[in-house]
C-alpha cells in the first residue's frame, strides 16, 4: 500500500492532477510492493535486469486534486518466467476509487532483450501472486 | 499527424523513453490532429469545455531513444454526444511502430460534469470520424 | 523538514535525478513546510492567491538516484507584503548535500496580478521567517 | 533558435505553464543549438560524454499558456576545457519576454567525474561563443 500527495506541479489548467501522473504514481507503488515483500527493484536494475512496461490500462472513475493524499492498492495478478501482471486501485482521500489500472511487464536485459526473471526474483513475486479469480481488487471494466 | 523529438528529460535510466512521456505525447498529437481539423482545444478549455480522459491504454511495441524523431498518427474512431475515442500509432525514426494507443473522453464542464459537445464541436468532429471498420489503423492488441 | 524518494520517472539515461525533478521536489518542499507551520496552500490557491515563482536558482552538488532518499530543509528567507524568498537544502541518503537552492514568489491573483498575501497568512509567515543574517542554510554559492 | 508549444500536461491549476516545464524547455532549445551547429548531443552521449547541469537559474517575466508557441533564443556564453555557460532567452507569442535564463554545465564520463570535452566538441563550440561583453541577449538580472 502506498500513500502520496498530490504534487501541484501534476495538476493542470483543469484543476485536476493530470491524467500522466497517475502512470507515475502506478511506478512509484509497484516499487513500494517490491521493496514491502523484501524485493529492491533498483537493486535489480544494478544487476542489470528491468521489468520494462508491455502494456498500460488505466480507466479514471474520480479526479484527484492537488494535496489529496492518495491510496494505492497493487497486486500481482499475473506471473510467468518474464512476464508480470501489475492490478492497481488508486482511492482519493474519502476512500473514493480514484481510478485502477493494469500494467504488463516484461523482463528485460540493458539491451532490451526478453529474459528470465532472476530465479530469486520470480520465486519471491510468487509468493505474493494474487491472481484475479476470486480478487477483490479485481478489475471492474469490462 | 504529429511530428515530434525525444526530449532528454524524457528517457529514463534505463536510457530509454520513460512509458509516462508517451501519454503526453498522445495528448500534444490529439491536440494537433484538433488543430489541423480547424478546432482550437484552447479554445474549448477557454468556453469552460475539458475532454477529460475517461480510460487509456498503451502498447509499448518498441523503445524509442533520446532524440528520436516520432511519427504519431491520429484518428478519431468514435463519437457521441458526450463521448469521443481516439486511436494512435506512434512511428520510430524508421517508420517502424513503437506504440499504438486508445484513449476514451467524455465532454465536461468546469465541475468536471459530463456535458455535450458543443454543436458546432460536434459537427466538425463527426466529418472527421474515421471508425475501425475497415481501418488500416485499427487497434492490433486482442 | 520534507523526506521524499527519487521516483524511477524521475530518472534520465544519465542514471541519475534529472535536474527538472529536482525543481518539482522544491515545491513539495515548500508546500509541506507550509503545512507544518498551519497553512495549507491548497486553502490560499482556493481563495485565488498564489505564490507564484518569479525566479528560481538551483545549485547540483552532487547526483541523486533512484530510490535514494532525500531529505529536504526549508528555510523562509524573506518576506514582504508581496513577496517570499524561500531557500532549500537537498540532503542525500548519508546527509552530503545534493544541492541547495532559492526560490522567489509573488502573491498574486486569479488575473496573475501582484496583490498583498492575505493578512492572516503574512502574520503565520512572519513568525517563521528566518533571514540569511547567521543562518546555517545560508546559500554557500558566491 | 528553437520553437515549441506549450503541452497541455505542461499546465497547472494556475492555468499557465508550470515553471519547471521550462527547464525541460531550456534543455531542449540546449540541444537543438547543438544540432543547429552540427553537434549531437545524443552523439556525445552516446560517447560516454555528458554535460550534466551543474546549476541553473531561471526569472519568470510573464507566464506562457497552453497552446502558446514559445521561441527560445540560446547562447553559448562562457566555455573552458571542462565547463559550459548557457544563456537564454523564452519569447511569447507577441515577442514579449517570458523569461531567461542561465545554465552552467560540467563535461562528466559515466561514472559523474568531470572530464574534458573531446577537442572536437570544444572546438566546434569555441567558434559559436558569444560573451556577456556586448551581447544583446546579456542577461537582465542584476
Amino acid at each position: 500500500m502506498t500513500v502520496l500527495r498530490v504534487r501541484f506541479a501534476e495538476t493542470d489548467q483543469m484543476g485536476v492532477a493530470h491524467h500522466a501522473a497517475y502512470v507515475v504514481w502506478l511506478e512509484a507503488a509497484r516499487v513500494e510492493w517490491m521493496r514491502e515483500r523484501g524485493l529492491s527493484y533498483r537493486a535489480l536494475e544494478d544487476e542489470g535486469v528491468s521489468m520494462a512496461v508491455a502494456s498500460l490500462e488505466v480507466t479514471y472513475r474520480a479526479a484527484a486534486r492537488f494535496d489529496d493524499e492518495l491510496t494505492i492498492h497493487t497486486r500481482l495478478a499475473a506471473l510467468k518466467s518474464r512476464f508480470g501482471r501489475f492490478r492497481y486501485l488508486v482511492e482519493g482521500p474519502n476512500g473514493d476509487i480514484v481510478a485502477h489500472a493494469t500494467s504488463d511487464h516484461i523482463a528485460t536485459n540493458r539491451e532490451g532483450r526478453a529474459i528470465r526473471l532472476p530465479r530469486a526474483w520470480h520465486d519471491t513475486l510468487a509468493m505474493h501472486l494474487e491472481t484475479d479469480a476470486g480478487n477483490e481488487h479485481q478489475r471492474t471494466t469490462p
